[in-house]
């Protein structure tokens, strides 16, 4: 029996070695370095060649490497008896909520505009706007949705919550489905937590932004391709949105000629809102890898019908 | 009987207008346009010109526009039977417990890097440092240190905090007067909320520099007095910081020529991280004002013995 590592971009070494930390008996292949198809029935992937998993006969549990399955999904060479789950961490949720609160405050207060402006060693206050005035809105309540809502309010934000189903968290306006107009209207800072999905993909175009609350901002923290890049552009230009803050984007590492890097009213991090740290993620792999042997039950299994 | 607001550097007449809107009757001068100095019995100063108040026969009340009172203490014509107070605005500390959230965020996150990286459309992710292997220490623990100091509480931090008389604040580990050195020794994150007094003036030096844990980071949100400033360069080029945001500076605005603005490991602002709101300051103003003419204890008022 070994565990499978599997990706095109990862260096997965660090989390073999975790792994091992852990269990210096366990058997660990990296893709594509693999000893015998046959003994793979656990799989690790992030970010993985396609339609490679019916090499792998005895294969029953896929884990994703981080909170996202939209990379499994549509794999169709894992079969229909794979279990597929994902790493529910409590340092990557931590990381996503610091990455929040420190994005909406510097899209508010103007850090991006200080920093130009202290290159041209210009000294010059700007009017921030007041989080009394404002209201932040979480798209997606789910574990992390829900974790990056309850720190906002611990920072003395109003936060409301839109998400399919119905949720209920302290002190926060909930929305559910259908209600997305009514929570837009209510919404100067929209947030996007949403798992990718077929209901999801380009969510965010020009009618949500011009639906928001104004000021208005936005914060995707989630897929690039919730957004519909070039309306972005536009709802830029047209004033309806102030500024973005943009975590993910649809081709990574974002490409040199994007019109993206040129925007001084668009704020691009390399995808680091949470960075998965190998010790943490081999600890709760292993547990789930016993669980596998012993028959026992998975955590954080992946609801295929709901598509996350 | 009339209010002076009086302030060299500062736009005074949205304070005018905001006690007016409060109380119509009132009469407000500012400086220079004063109809007569026999009616000034209250002052509200900041930045103010030095030694005019001896021309005001019926002073009896001071207020600094702000929490700092430094730019009072040293000025002769301040008769020893006038009262100081000073304006503690919850939204003031409210602005400085996001500002000091937001910057020790944006130091161990690396966004001015990534800011200048996008202005290379750079995509180079960079692994940050983790809350859990930091330290953040507050020198000063008045009503602004406390409240900053449960802010990063709430936020996942781990928060010491030195200040000249013992003080006791839930989870943080707190130091007084003779153990700087050993609070310095657990400090990764420095932060000086400090009133400036002659005791504190300088005392952001390159032997603190050299006390604290690494990595160490620098946050002065104080006074520009605080930091001997060839110390901080020198600190900064012989890495014993890694990086330092600063807020307030000895000369304001920084002149253009000051080697920090050139510096990639140095964040400028300002003097921003708490602006005063015109409404919520005249109402703690003219309940002073209010409380003074009915004879009434004053609120906030200054020990000059402490300087603060």
């Amino acid at each position: 029996m070994s565990i499978l590592l599997i990706s095109k971009t990862r260096d997965m070494k660090p989390f073999r070695d975790a792994l091992l930390d852990l269990d210096n008996n366990l058997d660990v292949d990296i893709w594509p370095g693999i000893k015998s198809n046959e003994r793979v029935n656990f799989a690790v992937a992030w970010n993985h060649p396609k339609n490679q998993f019916s090499n792998f006969p005895n294969l029953r549990v896929i884990s994703s490497l981080g909170a996202g399955v939209d990379h499994l999904l549509d794999d169709e060479s894992i079969g229909k008896h794979v279990v597929l789950t994902r790493v529910v961490a409590p340092k990557l949720t931590e990381q996503m909520c610091d990455y929040a609160t420190m994005t909406i405050l510097n899209m508010i207060r103007h850090t991006q505009k200080y920093t130009y402006q202290q290159e041209k060693a210009e000294w010059n206050p700007i009017n921030h706007f007041s989080k009394e005035n404002l209201n932040i809105g979480i798209m997606g309540l789910g574990q992390l949705g829900k974790r990056v809502a309850m720190r906002l309010i611990n920072n003395g934000f109003k936060v409301s919550g839109w998400s399919k189903s119905e949720k209920s968290i302290p002190e926060v306006r909930t929305f559910k489905d259908k209600e997305l107009d009514s929570f837009l209207a209510t919404t100067n800072v929209l947030v996007c937590l949403l798992p990718l999905t077929s209901d999801t993909e380009g969510i965010l175009d020009l009618n949500i932004f011009k639906n928001l609350a104004k000021p208005s901002f936005l914060l995707n923290v989630a897929r690039g391709e919730h957004l519909v890049e070039e309306d972005l552009i536009y709802a830029l230009d047209m004033n309806l949105l102030n500024h973005a803050t943009l975590d993910v984007f649809q081709k990574e590492p974002l490409p040199d000629s994007h019109p993206f890097w040129g925007r001084d009213r668009i704020t691009i991090t390399p995808h680091i809102a949470s960075l998965t740290d190998p010790a943490e993620s081999a600890e709760l792999i292993l547990d789930n890898y016993k669980r596998m042997l012993s028959g026992q039950k998975l955590l954080n299994t992946v609801d295929l019908d709901k598509e996350y």
